[in-house]
This record gives C-alpha cells, structure tokens and sequence, in this order.
C-alpha cells in the first residue's frame, strides 16, 4: 500500500515490521560490491578463448602483412577501425584505435582542448575563465569528475524519456560562448538506460552554439548491450551531421571494456577530419601507436565467433556478426540479472510509492528515485548491511544530487542468487529510509 | 688516408672512385629503413610465449586473488611494480604501471604540469609565458617533439663523455626559473650510449633550481640493455636524491618495448610521494586503470625464463632474473649487428678523416658525426640508394643541428647481412658527402 496513504498508526506498524526485516537483513552478513559497472564471472568466461588466439609469430601478422608486435600504425588496425565505425555509425577513416579505455580518451581529449584551440584563433579551454560544461543528469561520474578536474562549471540538463532536455541545451549554447561541450552516452544512459529518440539526435546534428568549438562528447559506451531481445535503434548522429554541415560538432567514443575484458579491452574514438587532424597532432607526438597486438585478439576473436550462418560479405562484416553474436552471450547472462533488479522493485516496493524507475533494455544500470531526500540513507543503510552501492549523488556533478534522490543499481557483477539477496536488503532500506522521513 | 691531408689531384682521384662506387651501390636496389630503433624478427621470436602464457581463468588471477582480467588496481600488478623499482633503483610504492609506452606517460606527465601546479602557489607551466627545458644534444626526438608540442623553449645542452654537461646545467638553472625541467637517457643515452657517470648523478641529485617545480625527467629506456658482456653500470639517482633530500626533483620511466614487443609491452613511472599523489589525481581521473593482462603476461613470462640456477630469494627476485636472462638473449642478436656498423666505420671510414664515432656498450644506436654540413647530404644520398637513415637534424631540438653533423644509426633492425650491405652503402656516402665538400 502507497505509504502516502497510510495513516500514522498504519505507518508506525509498518515502520516497526521493516525495522525487524531490516536487523533480520543485517544478519545474513552480507558481502557484496555492487558499486561499479563491472562485469561478473560468466560474462569474463565467454571472452577466455580471446587469451590464446594470437598465439605465433604468422597469428601476429596482419592481411596486409604488417607485424603487430613492432611499432606502427598510429591511427590502429585497419579492420579494427572498421569495426569501431560500423558500432559508432561513422566512417572508418574517421576511426583512432587507442588503449583500454575510452575514458582515457575522452580525457586525453578534453586535456588536448584546455591547451591548444581546435582551430586557429580560438583560444584553448585553458584560458576560458568561465568555462563550463553541459551535464546530463543523472548521468556517469566519471564524465563530471573529468571537467571537474579540469575546472568546468558544470550545467545540469534534467533527462527525460527522449534524451536530454533539449530546448534548454539549444538555449543555453546559443547564448554562452564560455559552454564548451556537453557529456552524451546516448544508447541506454549511464544510469538510465534511455536511448535518444531520433529527433534528438536530430536536433544534436542541428545545434547552432555561440562558441565555435563547442563539442558533444558522444560516449557510445553501450551501443551494441541491449538486453532485451527488441533492443533500441540509436540514429546515426554523423549522418544526421552530415546533413546539416556540422561534421565537426561531435567526437565519438566506445570501447570493448563491456565486451570483452573490462581492464584489458580495445577503445577508440572518432572524429571529423578537422577534429581527427588536430587530435593527430598530439597523437603523434605522445606515443608510437597502442597496442596493436591486442587489438588483433579482438579481431580474430570477433572472427572465429561468427557462424557459418551469418550472411557475410567479407571480413568486416564477419567481425562485426561476431560481435553481435558475442554479445547475444552477454544478454543471456545479464537479462536474468536485470529482471530480480525489476522485479523486486514491482513486487517490493512499486505500491509503497517510494520509487520510480524505468525499465531499460539495455546498457549496464538501473536507475531509481526514492524518496526525496533520503538516499544517502537507503545508500548508508545497506553498507550497514554489507551491501555497497554507488555512492548516493554520484551520478550529478560533483556528487550533488539536489533531490538525494537517485541511486544506481549495477546488476552485473553478482551472481543471480546474491543479487536476490542484495535486492532483499535495498528494498528493505529504501522502505526503511522513507518510513524514518515519514515518522520522524 | 685523411681526407685533409690529400693533395688536389689525389682528392679528385678518390671524388671519381667514390662516384664510380656510389653508381655501383646504387645498381643493388637496397630496400631498407633504418630510420627507428625498431627490434628485428629474431628479437620478436624470443618473446613468442608471453602470447600465450596467460591462457585459462585461473592464470588470470594474481597471488592476492585479483582478477587481472576485470577492473581493479589503478597503480598496477603489485610484481610488476617491484619489477620497474629494480629496473628504476626505486621503492615499489613510488611505481605506477601504465600503458604500452613510456613516451605516452612522459607526455601525460608534461600535459598534467602544462595545466596544474605540482604544489599550490606555484603557476601551472602553461601560464609561465616563457618557459624553457634543457635537452642534452644529441639526443631523443621524441621527447623534444613533446616539449616543442607544449610551446616550450628549448636549450641545448652539449653532451660529453660522462653526461650533458653538468656545469652548464648547474648554472643555468640557478639563474632561471622559466627552466622546468630536463630530458635524460641516463643509461646508454640515445643516440650515443653514453652512460652518465656516477659524480654525473650525484650532481643532477644536488641541483639547486631557482624553479621549486623544476623536474628531471629520467627516462631509463635501456636501463637492462647492455651490448657488451661488461655492460654499464648506472648509479641510482633516487638513492642520491635521498641523501641530499631532493626526493622530489625527479620523475622516473622506463618500458619493456625493447624488451618484449615494441608496441605491446608495458610502461611504468615511478616518483616521490608528493610527486605522485600529483599525477595519480590525474591518474584516478583518466582512467579506470591500464591492462593487467597484460602484465601479468609479461610477468609469468620472465618468471618461467629464469632457471634454476639463478639465486631468487622470492618470486620478485625470481622475475627480475628472469628479465635479465631474457636480456641476454637480446644481447646475442644485437651484438653481431652492432659489431658490423662499428667494423665498417673503422674499416673503411676512419682513416678517411670523414667521422667520428663513439663505440657504446649497450642501448639501440650507433651515433655518429660526419664531416660538418655534409649530414642531411649523406642521409639524401643513402635514401637515393635506398636506405633509409633518421632524419638528419633529428637528434636536435626542431631538428635543427647546428653543425649538420650528427647521423643517428640504428642497426636493431635489418639482418646482418642487409646491415653489412647498408654499411657499405652509408660508408661511401659519408666520402661522397665529404668529398663533394672539398672538391666543390
């Protein structure tokens, strides 16, 4: 029954019923990190044949004959940057293959802006007093803590079902020159797994921003993790750019870290050829090239996971059915996860009124809302618990959620008996948090 | 005989036997790039197994239990930690495991100072307008593209037979506080081998710059890798660091691409606490952390090649015995080749007058200076011939050589018969140079 409904004696019973289910929880002794995005045991288990599949000098040698092991190729493997073109949806030119992580390239990329303008007679980020940054919120907290360390002022844009709040993005760009970029994961949100609607991407392409070099970083981290079987379409933001002449309005990001091995993955990024070219500038003065022979393993991984029943029509194409099909893997383990993290929020707790949530179908969280105000508790309260989630706030700029409302649920990396369990205890806290409110 | 003490006539006489010989070179179609101190297909043979030693789940874990295949342990594999502080002359906890290139973190390490102080109240090194760093000549192209790339006035610093030279040094940053900081190959220096000498050491250890933010970047790319069977040995600048208590002038790298796979091995910097908790703000920001996989490849690699024999008190001990050993083997495949670079110039160019050479223990070059004006003459006339050398100028700032002199040899690389035949072709190309010079 909706809590806001009961009255006081009602309240205080339930009160005291949840206050015994939460020392009865306490119990158990719970041990488990839920705190981060991180894969769990079967999903690493599905990528083990990736470790030994560059295994001898000619296995190290691309079709074009050149030896992955030595020095060269700046910009990556040519099927590699093929790859990443086809899952950002750009052209292959476009495509810089860098280390592990798409992160340390979205750094290395802000980084790059704060001391060298993009374009001749702008000035480097760097000496912008003022600037500042658009931050989807809830969004992911290691996007703000970037142009945090780098002294943005960060805007929040509300999210809603549709992408980011966008009259107030065209306003607010049209306006200040010293707003220099905007965070994107535009397939299934960091944390709320919402996919931007076409004519959001749409309006993206057609953004007219007071400053020149206003970038969108478009973090496609979760471009090809549905886990619903009918996963979400994202539209084509370089088409849609292409369209209207601004090519050069977004860099691209993804990565296999959610793929294959989270610490040992392949990350590229993407730009137009006057981004590219300035990026290159500093590519080529701050390494030799990235690990290539690592991104072979991924190839030939992709390659040898594809069927005989996958139409085809050459070996880009292969790698990339590999992929899809490497990822159905993923969606068999992950579907079961999410669905105890829904379930138990319909059974446990969706007529209490202290939660809202969406149910995504696909990336790597869920999102909720308790009850204004309290989710530092809910957050406190299952560490007590034994439970650690992401820390309540995270997901809003520098750790300010203004509601302390929303909290990032990360199914992944449990085992789907200990997630049962892990869901037993949040749901208890949540009711646990807004009854104190309610009866205090 | 010397070129200078040849009449006229005897001068064109050898003028008409070297054109007649370069005609005769040019007649072989030699097809070879020496330009980059790349290791050759028998170096890369001898790292075969490090491919495939990490093959199951359970050899991904590491002694504490660790998952190298998922995230986790943002400064590294504790072994591989201890492994670069031996390599270094550092303690382990000053090590953060990066990458697959030192380079990438030494430009990372110049980005982060570019844009934040080391210690507040000091100005960020892209607000002093006119900041200068001291770079031994000859040396590293690379590091000079990384300082020219962030607006950096460079000052050559004449390197001798024990190091630049310190008294320049000395004084020059006593008066400055502009200059921040100085690139070092400290063992086998690139290009000439040269080794600094231990009062070298002790002098860059009791430097006193007018910068508090002055920083010597230690670049130990050859720390293990001698030529010789007497190699070099270098004093550790940490230990000196800590007796004069200027712990923090110094930031230190090093990497095994000479030592397993150029473009796939691992990078480590190592610095003093406040140093690093500098960089690890950064650190902690850009990534999620490097791949572990991949050190612990390299760590089961080189614990499986060190033999019984071998005196390991513990499992570090027993790494770095075998990162020795594996040395060794390179040491095999190289000293041939450095011997027939040397053979040649003595052979057939030393009595010319043409050059001067040192012969090092240990490193990737052979650096050699040719009849003044005549360097970027001999590296056009070779690539006539179809040998491709470094650019001339290259080991200088801007590539600007002075004295248009120094040629950089790099003969990792061919085979030893492609080497002898490139010998010979740089050999009469030095006379040619030279001759052209004299007789014009």
């Amino acid at each position: 029954m909706n809590y806001a409904k009961m009255s006081e004696q009602e309240l205080q019973k339930e009160y005291s019923a949840v206050k015994a289910s939460y020392a009865t929880a306490k119990e158990q002794k719970l041990c488990l990190d839920m705190s981060r995005g991180k894969p769990g045991e079967e999903q690493l288990e599905i990528s083990l044949h990736m470790l030994d599949i560059v295994n001898s000098a000619s296995s190290c040698k691309t079709q074009s004959g050149a030896d992955c092991r030595n020095y060269g190729l700046l910009q990556g493997l040519p099927s590699c940057r093929e790859l990443f073109a086809k899952m950002l949806q750009v052209e292959p030119s476009m495509v810089m293959v860098g280390g592990n992580s798409s992160l340390n390239l979205m750094f290395d990329a802000v980084s790059t802006l704060m001391t060298k303008p993009v374009k001749q007679g702008l000035k480097p980020w760097g000496e912008v007093a003022n600037r500042k940054f658009l931050c989807p919120v809830p969004g992911y907290d290691r996007h703000f803590s970037i142009t945090e360390y780098f002294g943005f002022e960060m805007i929040c844009i509300p999210m809603t079902e549709t992408g980011p709040d966008m009259d107030l993005i065209e306003k607010l760009i049209a306006e200040d020159e010293d707003i220099k970029g905007i965070w994107c994961v535009p397939k299934y949100s960091n944390p709320q797994g919402i996919t931007y609607s076409d004519e959001t991407v749409r309006r993206f392409a057609a953004l007219k921003p007071a400053a020149e070099d206003f970038r969108i970083f478009w973090d496609d981290a979760y471009c090809v993790h549905d886990v619903n079987d009918d996963g979400d379409k994202l539209l084509s933001l370089y088409d849609e750019c292409k369209k209207t002449g601004s090519e050069d309005i977004a860099i691209y990001f993804a990565s296999t870290s959610k793929v294959t091995f989270p610490g040992s993955g392949v990350a590229a990024m993407a730009a137009s050829p006057l981004n590219m070219e300035f990026f290159v500038k500093r590519f080529t003065n701050q390494t030799i090239g990235y690990d290539k022979i690592n991104m072979l393993r991924h190839m030939l991984f992709f390659a040898a996971t594809a069927e005989e029943s996958d139409e085809c029509k050459n070996a880009a194409d292969k790698i990339y059915c590999g992929l899809i099909r490497h990822m159905g893997k993923h969606k068999e383990i992950l579907k079961p996860r999410f669905n105890v993290v829904i379930n138990a929020l319909q059974e446990q707790l969706a007529d209490t009124g202290t939660i809202e949530w969406r149910n995504p179908n696909g990336g790597y969280f869920v999102s909720v809302n308790v009850t204004p105000g309290t989710a530092k508790r809910v957050v406190a309260l299952c560490k007590e618990a034994g439970l650690v989630l992401t820390g309540a706030g995270a997901t809003f700029p520098l750790g300010a959620d203004p509601a302390d409302s929303n909290i990032r649920i990360a199914p992944t990396y449990p085992s789907v008996e200990e997630l049962k369990s892990a869901m037993e205890v949040f749901c208890v806290c949540v009711k646990l948090a807004a009854l104190e409110k309610l009866c205090s």
